[in-house]
């Protein structure tokens, strides 16, 4: 005899395709929206509807947005010469918490990866490389730092310096508030060879 | 400026309001979706919608259900003589998945719990009175082994016993694969009490 109504079991099963959500958490979270009131969980499903179909990206940046060029591409006070390349839109959200940075934004959508078989036709680079013009100062290339994000950032460092455009590379090391001894030895040589004079 | 679209942070703040959902958590949900097709976006959430636009609660044991009464009520095989008291329909699901219990159950839709505001009258305590007759053997009370949940199972005892109905409380005590030395001393204390000739 089945545990669940076949509504619920189906409910259940949709939360169980998100990342990180297990059978356990997926039950928990279905429980916990029947337990609502139906106009709490309508109001759910609609902000992610509405979310989904609102959704669209910028022309010029290639990052999501709810207009044909987004808030940071039509900012008048960023610096246009800089243009900073990430693998996701995630990526301009935890650039722009660092308020770091003052440049414009390029997302690729995802890095060179033959193993799950991206290719460069697959990523926005010919967007990227349309947008490079005199004006253009420094590309940045902000992919992860792991092996397909040091191999998308020489591919486009590559393609891009014959522009006579600067590209550089964030850079990589202990994490603040890290420590030495638990930096792994890649992270550590990084570090080293990454130092400055104080 | 925002880092979201505003239909982007509305989803997010409705992932928040889930339970054990952090900040980090629903934007990587929200995320996520916002990857998936529309369509599967749409099965998503409409899975949501429908779950809880069937949902109904069985008219003898309070379970949920997509019937006036659930499929476990109306087996003919299991023994209605007994019934096991449950605060909530996912501990139905729990004792189900057990296979040990072949009764009724008896979804109380809470506990006593003066802090909550949650009284006697919340509870569907009246239905579970209502249902005790001749042929009923024993009241199984499975709240959970914390206060509140222990307050509840004193009360129902109080109720009931009087109604010459057998009332009894599952068994505390180390959990199967558990750990003496890691066991607190209440389980412990408990477990000892209700140790049983080998």
């Amino acid at each position: 005899m089945a545990l669940y109504t076949s509504s619920v079991a189906r409910m259940i099963e949709e939360f169980e395709k998100l990342p990180g959500i297990g059978h356990k958490s997926a039950q928990r979270l279905a429980f916990y929206l029947l337990g609502q009131s139906k106009e709490k969980v309508a109001a759910f499903a609609n902000a992610i509807l509405e979310a989904r179909n609102q959704l669209q990206y910028c022309s010029v940046c290639m990052n999501m947005s709810d207009k044909e060029v987004c808030d940071i591409c039509s900012n008048p006070v960023r610096d246009t010469g800089i243009i900073c390349v990430v693998e996701d839109p995630r990526d301009v959200v935890a650039m722009e918490r660092s308020r770091e940075f003052k440049g414009l934004y390029h997302v690729l959508h995802g890095v060179i990866s033959p193993m799950s078989g991206v290719t460069v036709d697959d990523l926005k680079i010919k967007e990227l490389l349309a947008r490079i013009n005199d004006n253009t100062k420094e590309i940045i290339v902000a992919t992860n730092p792991n092996i397909e994000g040091e191999a998308t950032a020489m591919y486009l460092a590559r393609l891009i310096k014959p522009l006579n455009v600067s590209v550089t590379r964030i850079a990589h090391g202990i994490p603040v508030g890290g420590d030495l001894e638990y930096a792994d030895e890649v992270t550590l040589a990084k570090a080293l060879q990454g130092r400055r004079e104080m």
